[in-house]
């Protein structure tokens, strides 16, 4: 069985497993106050072009969503964001139990629109009914989206321009950023992030770390006031913090974190192009790890006993949409042999 | 001047005002323990034809929401509404702010129509990834809805046969129940709403009270355990609580409830046919005391110098949403002149 | 019966019901957007000597409270307060419904100390785990506290003075404001409230409205940003705003407010001296409308079968801790009667 | 310099970062829904001899307490505990975050006493102002407490009757269980612990583990509703869920849980005898891994520069208050030269 089902199937890449072996006997404090995290903070701002870049490691995707806009908003605000965004489905309410509202807007491809974000901020602004209302208080994306997409240079430039217009923070969920970082065709360096954002996170959990997310706080802004208070009161303070600095030092020492990245997309873009190949149809034009696409009954029947892919509901009757996934553990040979079955079909 | 902008201009019905005159010596234990909420308990329950139901007074629509939203959900749950719904556009977030997420819905003419709740919480519990989702754990309508809409009698039945099938309570917000129990054509009694539904509120503030809105559980369902600490903790005890029991005790004497709305909806239709004479659009078909219609620019622009209304927003260049809203308040004369000036358009 | 329970088992003065009568029929804009709260909110300013101050109406007290902790805090701050404060006892939970510790610190006679206040800021800033903590966000006293004692001049300035030190606002309950102003030897005005808190209410409803208080952020200090979406967000914005404004005019015109205080005062100074003149003991030395003393069960016995009062609690076995509670709508023979049956014990 | 700052200062026992190697290639299910987490379950089970126990895995202990806590209280209930209780000093409020109010009571020793338990209940109930207060809808407890003492089994016999009496539901916070349950003259067994409490966490961050804690809902009892989701929404859902599963395997399997545990405790008793040799008076009798001692400033002064310590704030002039912590990576060497300066002082 070759199984494409997620990018967090497996333990570690093997350099972090090294590194943690290698510094198990080491003592330092506790709760990310030790030499490891600092020296990784230090590499990150250094990957960011960002000197005064404040950086955070909470262990995983929840926790850094939810103290982020936690952090960022005042008990009247609520967080923009596309009908389909991680925190608007599939977080069991973690935001909302903030007792913030998520604001959903229709995105397009997974992505929010300058143009769809604009006029919402500016009829909100118009209304005579604000003050009845929840006031949009920051903006929520995710790159790669939740369906594979990634947002171009220009879609973010216009984006953040909307934001500051009306002086709203902008949020970038990047969970899966480095198979967007690594992305064809993709323009949008990490460097741009970290100037078209104010705070964003770079993820571990699904790009080879047992677990951990780096959240930066962009450029000195001073939206991270008591931030480790807010990350112990959202359950997202680790004891062994070092854990997360040894886990984010590796990644972004020797490229490690972009390497990943590139291994599972260039398996990725070899899936796409068989089942292109094969007349299928795509969700949404995805250029990174997660390939969503429209399989026939008889196609997925058929894959079914060697392969293992996510099959996210029935789409009518002779239709499914399935989600095949890549990863640094993502073997040549596992994708030779799916590939070899898919031309089949 | 005449007024059409709300149902909540004035103070309240001088039947109302008289008795709140007449009590205003009297000493009472406060917080709703005296003997006028308990004889309005009584009258309320004689109305619904139901000697089980639970009946609290609070001051305010967002009260009742709140309060009861809060006291039917559990931590992981979520609120079931149509995306016109009250609580999730006009309540600055206040059910949020109680960590329950609105899980928002199509509607149809503000209504909620069964198939749409059936097939959402149909493909919700077959979801594989239901656990990391918001479950959904009650239904809001309300009727009238918020566009002066109301459900039918056969249109409540079903959707309550759908509720009972996933075994998740029905709430009906009835901030404005007197204008659908009188509404042209209406087939559904307070008995049926009681019968049909597990919670539900009698609007007192939009229909001739000072402020107040009785909170029925029916048929001693139990689910308003520790309600009137729930109460409380929501901001929603009224230290005067007798306030409530006078005026609900007033309205409920003598069929004074219906009769208020009965004489707003005469109205009401009077102005809806002047309107639909004269050639204009309606929001929808509203048998009730709140008109939204579509006015042409220049119609807008004449009556306006005479006659306030609610202008909702600016629908393209020549067209705009208004509301003519009518009350206990308003007078025959009032109305005459208003139709006679959309005659005269 | 002379009842002396609490300071609102009836209706409201008389002057205000005759104020909600006369402008019963008058139309106004919802919210507490009309003529009625304009012309209250500037008397209050100039009651306070405040041209910046920043009104605003809620019905309640745990409105009140609600709404203004939820406006200071951020998500990591807590309240603090004396062990006796209202919000940590009384109020269901109320604050922490909002995601908020009440911090309570030991008080003196319900005051909460400057010595007290100083101490524990200065050990929770030298704290190493601070950041593990709930940072102190805001001070919250009330004055009458809760069991009749008031703040001198000097105490509230030693008090303030602390909390400008640690740049954390101070915030006064004044639910029952008026006893405390017209308090025999209080030296503390209006102004000097206004002078020596960032926030504080002003109570109505144990002041003879029928319900009502009115919030005041002092000086211009912007404080209350967004404050009416928080209003609306914890179900504390009146639909028809104007009953609070035409209370608030009246009590405010001709020196009512102060009236009801004094007549008030003066009758629970009668009660008090009965009772010292009979050897009992008082919880504390209460010179406002609250009087709490310590009544021998024979005391008690004798008395209740013709006066009511609240008992608290069983103090040991043959000692009763009880409240005698005046009001405006307390009669001069009614405290006649009483003394003379203290006197005959 | 030798440490003993902390119990979680290295990485994680030998044993577990061998499994962590040895499982790193294996493809899993995500979210605890793996094969290892199914064996862990087992032997957890197993180890409580509770067959019907249902187990949960999250990452660390504020997740576990928050989690917990959410699941079993309503809106309008809050937490009991002691005063010293981790959930109301070190949590950054993440108790009330969620809501809830925690209802500090006085321990005796770091334990809640039945007897102050019953009498809180006792006067809550009979309290006439109960619907205004937060009602008591759990108890907390830690063993080891917070200052190392452990509770007997006769002392949380008698506490789980009155739990029962009053129908409220015990949870014990096992973040350091094993020094517990390897203490010097502990009589509690895992096993009483499962009969004698409601819900309980078996500590793995501070007992040998990367992180992780096993929540224990005890013999089927169903307070576990929707348990997963509840993990999700407090952001303590681990996405590679088996690296929690594969480390209580580990912990669960040939006694490693209470090898880790007797190692330290043996560690701690070494450094107690000495401190006790010494005339230095402990904080209280703690059997367990947490020596907090009372040290002279001349003793901390000549300990400083080869031992690190907790040193918990400044008591009065003369005289520091300091924790001593051991754990699986304490050697007997480092114990040994502890001893030696000790006796040297």
């Amino acid at each position: 069985m070759d199984r494409f089902e997620c990018d967090y199937a497996e333990g570690a890449h093997p350099k972090i497993m090294e590194a943690l072996m290698k510094t198990n006997f080491e003592q330092s404090p506790g709760y990310c106050t030790d030499s490891h995290c600092a020296l990784a903070r230090k590499l990150i701002q250094e990957a960011c072009s960002d000197e005064e870049a404040h950086v955070y490691f909470v262990a995983g995707g929840t926790q850094a969503n939810v103290c982020v806009i936690s952090a960022l908003l005042r008990s009247f605000q609520g967080c923009v964001c596309v009908e389909s965004g991680h925190i608007n489905v599939h977080e069991a309410g973690a935001v909302e139990a903030t007792g913030h509202k998520v604001l959903a807007l229709k995105g397009e491809d997974g992505k929010l629109q300058a143009e769809t974000l604009d006029s919402y901020l500016t009829s909100f602004w118009a209304d005579l009914n604000t003050e009845h209302m929840v006031q949009p208080g920051m903006v929520y994306i995710s790159s790669p989206t939740e369906i594979g997409t990634v947002y171009s240079k220009s879609e973010l430039e216009a984006l953040y321009r909307v934001c500051q217009k009306f002086a709203i923070p902008l949020y970038l969920d990047g969970a899966r950023m480095s198979y967007g970082l690594n992305a064809e065709g993709s323009d949008l360096t990490l460097k741009d992030i970290d100037q078209l954002t104010d705070v964003f996170y770079i993820g571990g959990t699904k790009v080879g770390a047992l677990f951990g997310e780096a959240i930066v706080f962009t450029r000195g802004n001073g939206l991270d006031r008591n931030f480790r208070t807010v990350i112990k009161q959202h359950c997202a303070m680790t004891a062994k913090g070092r854990l997360l600095g040894v886990q984010f030092e590796t990644l972004f020492t020797g490229g490690l974190y972009n390497e990943i990245g590139a291994h599972a997309v260039k398996a990725a873009m070899r899936i796409r192009d068989a089942l292109k190949a094969k007349g299928c149809r795509a969700l949404a034009d995805s250029p990174t790890n997660q390939q969503f696409w429209y399989l026939p009954r008889a196609y997925r029947d058929a894959l079914l006993p060697d392969f293992a892919f996510e099959c996210e509901g029935d789409v009518g009757q002779e239709e499914f949409l399935v989600r095949f996934c890549t990863s640094w553990a993502t073997t040549d040979e596992s994708v030779d042999r799916l590939i070899k079955a898919i031309e089949a079909l």
